[in-house]
């Protein structure tokens, strides 16, 4: 494993836009991913769907990536000192620090934005001055080692952005292809032969 | 609640395929999601993540939306008689029956695309026809009720089109604003009062 990424739980988190993101990451060459939360029990997402971590605060490994979901748990989260110990702590041995939605809300209350620009869900996006980030309007901002996405979906832009820079450009091409993202025409005759004995002898039992 | 919605879950499956309409789905007036899989053990996903079933076949409740996602266990679940027939008893009852990805060569495979128009990902556009189903190669197609959405994030498309199905044209676009999908021009002026005090306390900390 030459990539760790920790990826942070807290409850009432939006689950895509951790869910999103981790598609894409879990397509990475040689990367683990940690799901990094208070404990192992499973936390609830603003929207119902369970996500079980696989690591917790104290005993996650140092990432190489950090990666902070937003949603409506992020008013909470803001002013639990647990959560933001455990973000300082893995971003100061990080050399990527990340965020979607408004977990860029949380990266800014860690203190982690101050003179960076940033962007988060354009519901929030006059928040993030308060945080001494610099706010922009796009889908993805990078800034030295800081990348934030805007709402939700756009961590699906962001992972691919990530893809790209720590893979390169062909690898995340081929990602978005697989997940049949973005406007890109597709190969027009596709061929996945791995399948085709079992669509045959599923066809089969139908007839 | 008035309408109750069932999400399949077997082994192997792409998870984005599933999270990506339930983001949506959790968002709809009135709605009631199962996660219907063989136990109430997690489910472990192609890329790793595990989700929590919340029903099994034999105890999920009669559904008025059936949703198939895909991934490479579709493989052996067209081969698994027991998730075949959960698919069959829960379509006789159900007003929609959906998919999205390869979950479509799944409903091929219950016999449920017979002379119906389909999609599925784009490496497994040739296997529809095997299933007596007509290939269509878009994002979303729709004839009579049944649903399909091409692969892994044009479930959310296949959800917002079933949002407005459901629930009309208005809270579809709601939906789509809030999770920051497509390409429509957001509100210049975000205002989101309830989150204002929770930043001051959390900006005031920081300083």
């Amino acid at each position: 494993v030459t990539t760790s990424i920790a990826m942070l739980l807290f409850p009432r988190l939006t689950q895509l836009d951790l869910t999103g993101p981790f598609e894409v990451f879990s397509r990475f060459p040689s990367t683990a991913i940690s799901l990094v939360a208070a404990t192992r029990e499973p936390v609830h997402s603003e929207g119902g769907l369970s996500l079980i971590p696989t690591a917790t605060f104290s005993d996650a490994p140092q990432c190489d990536l950090l990666f902070v979901p937003g949603g409506k748990g992020v008013d909470a989260a803001m002013l639990d000192d647990m959560i933001l110990e455990c973000i300082r702590r893995q971003a100061a041995g990080a050399k990527w620090i990340t965020s979607v939605c408004t977990g860029s809300l949380l990266l800014g209350a860690a203190g982690l934005l101050r003179g960076y620009r940033a962007t988060t869900h354009w519901t929030a996006i006059d928040f993030l001055a308060q945080f001494g980030a610099v706010p922009v309007r796009e889908r993805v901002v990078r800034d030295r080692n800081r990348i934030t996405g805007a709402g939700v979906t756009a961590g699906i832009d962001l992972a691919l952005a990530i893809a790209t820079e720590l893979h390169g450009s062909e690898i995340a091409a081929r990602i978005e292809a697989q997940i049949e993202y973005g406007v890109k025409p597709l190969p027009e005759r596709p061929s996945n032969n791995g399948r085709r004995e079992a669509v045959a002898k599923a066809a089969a039992r139908l007839r």
